[in-house]
């Protein structure tokens, strides 16, 4: 993939009236990608909606800018809103609403290795570990506006998707990017402080659950908990408070994959799949209709949860014995 | 405090011999500040015996010359040989061991603001997250022998004592050094693997544990829990694992201040304080003999385990009333 920033720098110059979009089930790349971008547009004096099919989670509350996002709305936009999806591999995740317009975003920019590439304007980076990262390089390439508030939105998802650089993918690009991020005025602890250890007491107890649910199997190689609603009300918590949930039971280092599987509605299950190295779990995904990226990947499935269940678990000693 | 790094780089120079000490119970600034300093002597030819009071705990056996550090001898080490103490606050801290030496250490290299300069020549930087940041800023300045292994040592220590690049004290300059030690050859990934998802399931066992004691008091704004010898066996576990429980229980908002008790001797209780900001926990440390940094410390007391609770929670709650 090429990553023309002069084109899409050119692109953002060019046009007045933008909407930035993300991935449903927004993570802090998600919203720290659109935030940044709506911040860096309007300094240059352009009208963005910003918007996402969830709205604003209370957990990224707050992201500077985070009171001007809203879910997206139901009518579709002017014809000469230029639309931007970021950090959105595969359009359909930018959810029923938007899709419901019936439009091709005109600007795609992301990391993830399996965007094809839906827009006229592309811009993927395959082998950085966040869209932040991207947006930051067309950013400084381009002389775009940076200031205090994007430097923060482009920390958050620089940090969250590497996992406060611990990921793979994490380079010396991405340490020397955080570095002029705060120089610029991101605060890295208090960042971090928001993004980590805001937790609700119920997402701590969730934490608990989970950990009471957890099975190991073939000598801990592969470890899995459940949640449904019952977990979510006893704890006093929703889907939204199961992030970095898996990690915790991947840190066990017997571990290989990891993941977990949620079942919260009649139609779908949905599981994700963390990998240690050895096994790509965005290809068991794959199977199932499911995408992400190799060490790190999700499913949403209309099979029976256990139906599911045992073919991931098939598919995973499959991909170990390999 | 100054920090002469040409003093301390022709010291080293100037000598051949060296015994290069961290403090009692080592955690990875400790272990990784040691070796590193260890392979960088080395590399000049030095003489180097690399020890510690605790040996090396197998969690940190993957840093690059571990196999290399010993038990603190118990026979005193000879006259010529120079003995450097790093991230060591209180020179007590080397361990009973050394102390029978009946020697003062010839260089003191520390972070810990509560150091105030046991020996001849003292180099202690307050303002930065890690004594592995103080090692890198000397090595630099000195044009001492930095290479992967020794880069890998300081990005773990730097790493660790910044639980990620998260804790307060975390700046740009410290993600510009670990820009550069990736540069060097360190692999952040793969020891962040080694060092935050690396641990035995009897660690994931001991936090289920923790989180199942764990008390919220005051509307959460003090948490804590136990820890002792039963819990440890149900576990399989041992007090080597339990780095980073104490955040995990950190991580709820209304916490200001987290701490677990552990009661493994007949002797003592030991106590681990976190602050997410508002209490300075090294003051109440400070009541009870303890140690350490304003947002982290520690107390080991003879006082019975139920009067320094009481005490403790009645300190903190004096301190969140101020």
């Amino acid at each position: 993939m090429t990553s023309p920033f002069k084109t899409i720098g050119d692109f953002l110059r060019q046009h007045d009236k933008f909407a930035v979009f993300a991935h449903i089930r927004p993570d802090g790349d998600a919203y720290g990608s659109t935030l940044a971008l709506t911040l860096c547009l309007r300094a240059m004096g352009k009208d963005v909606l910003a918007c996402n099919a969830d709205g604003m989670i209370e957990r990224y509350r707050f992201l500077p800018g985070a009171d001007t996002l809203v879910a997206t709305p139901v009518e579709a936009v002017e014809a000469d809103r230029k639309i931007i999806a970021l950090d959105t591999a595969d359009q359909i995740r930018l959810g029923k609403v938007f899709h419901g317009w019936k439009r091709t975003p005109d600007v795609n920019i992301d990391h993830h290795i399996s965007n094809a590439g839906y827009a006229p304007l592309n811009c993927i980076i395959p082998d950085v570990p966040a869209t932040a990262e991207v947006l930051y390089e067309l950013i400084r390439a381009e002389n775009l506006p940076f200031n205090a508030d994007i430097a923060s939105n482009l920390f958050v998802g620089l940090s969250t998707d590497t996992g406060s650089f611990r990921h793979r993918q994490t380079t010396a690009r991405s340490f020397e990017i955080a570095a002029d991020l705060v120089r610029a005025g991101a605060d890295p602890t208090d960042l971090a402080q928001q993004c980590y250890s805001s937790f609700t007491l119920g997402r701590l107890l969730l934490l608990r659950e989970a950990l009471n649910d957890t099975q190991f199997l073939d000598d801990g190689k592969i470890s899995y908990f459940h949640l449904n609603n019952d977990v979510y009300t006893r704890t006093g918590t929703s889907s939204e408070d199961t992030e970095g949930l898996i990690e915790s039971i991947q840190m066990v280092k017997t571990v290989e994959v990891a993941f977990m599987m949620e079942k919260t509605d009649e139609e779908f299950t949905r599981v994700s799949l963390r990998s240690r190295g050895k096994v790509d779990v965005q290809q068991i995904a794959s199977h199932y209709g499911g995408g992400g990226h190799r060490l790190a990947a999700g499913i949403r499935s209309k099979l029976p949860l256990a139906e599911l269940e045992a073919g991931v678990i098939a598919d995973i000693r499959k991909a170990l014995a390999a």
